[in-house]
């Protein structure tokens, strides 16, 4: 059988990393094999894309180029990881995936919306993710997160304006897609989102 | 006044570098400023994705990241080199362009053009060369070439097959844009080569 293929979206320091490994615990305790992965990246070409995507010292790179990155590594991510992983039975554990073009390309930069969904369906064809968890904190509290945990990328060195454009944008594709893109309160406890977290995964399993 | 974009296309072992610095001599000797690039490449970021592009110990390159590559590299490359360098009255020489990507991706590996042209709108905008020269030689002389000259890169190492389409598709480019399109035949003797060559750019110069 198939497998599922869930990603986590959400902006700077709203807890990914610690959520996701979270979700593959709760996901191994349910008897499912499971991949970890991340995007951009997971594998060796698209995580060499990704390190000239974040690379502070790098030239200006052009709207069009940078988009254009995000989904060659999609592409060759989908192919050689998701696609295979999911046709054996596992389930896909994203960190990021094309939730996060739309708000920071098209939310924060401004990028038509219909030219991401254009390159959504060349390189994926009809691969969408089973479900998305959107973990959002209000951009204040999660930039002052990233900034505590030391050097910034060049994402993440861009300014307040464009982070309430990524949030905004994230929060209405959650509300045009409510069934995929369930919210998670990210300025509650640890305990509180991994409680709701737990739930939302229970009602996917088995609602 | 903007400056002419003029590029250099063919097949393997045409002899495309030897006749780029014999054009950018006719160019200067008639006065004009003259910018020499290659795609992809021709900013550090789209040298960059060259290397990861033309590298043999790379992963498998999926058709699909593979067109996108090339098109982000030409996005970076047309923003920060092409563009400025027009609009100061430069004349652009380009070691391929677009027509590359329709013969290779699409010819080669049988892309569909249309994605190829939806691409080139996205990454181009209005930018389309003012003049192309094709450099033509059947395969085999080509690749004989090719191989003469030492290493081959990941695309030289393809099967002749694929080489013959490449070459088709070239050629039916310049049978539909006549106008632009200038086909130079490789198989002559240097010294015809560079005369063809010459009564091209004279024509396109002062015709």
């Amino acid at each position: 059988m198939q497998g599922k293929f869930i990603t986590l979206e959400g902006g700077e320091g709203g807890g990914k990393s610690t959520n996701l490994k979270y979700i593959e615990q709760l996901l191994l305790k349910e008897g499912f094999s499971v991949v970890m992965t991340r995007e951009p990246g997971g594998t060796k070409l698209a995580e060499n894309i990704r390190q000239l995507l974040l690379d502070k010292a790098q030239e200006e790179i052009s709207q069009q180029a940078e988009l254009l990155m995000m989904f060659a590594a999609r592409a060759q991510h989908i192919k050689h990881v998701i696609q295979p992983a999911l046709a054996q039975g596992s389930w896909v554990l994203c960190d990021r995936f094309t939730d996060s073009s739309y708000a920071y390309q098209g939310g924060g930069r401004g990028m038509d919306h219909s030219a991401i969904a254009w390159l959504e369906n060349f390189a994926q064809s009809q691969l969408r993710p089973d479900l998305t968890l959107l973990l959002d904190v209000p951009v204040e509290i999660g930039m002052g997160r990233a900034k505590a945990r030391g050097q910034l990328d060049r994402f993440e060195s861009e300014k307040m304006e464009f982070f309430n454009k990524v949030r905004c944008c994230f929060l209405e594709l959650a509300e045009k897609q409510p069934k995929r893109i369930k919210v998670v309160d990210g300025t509650q406890e640890l305990a509180q989102v991994q409680a709701q977290i737990s739930q939302l995964m229970q009602d996917f399993i088995h609602g």
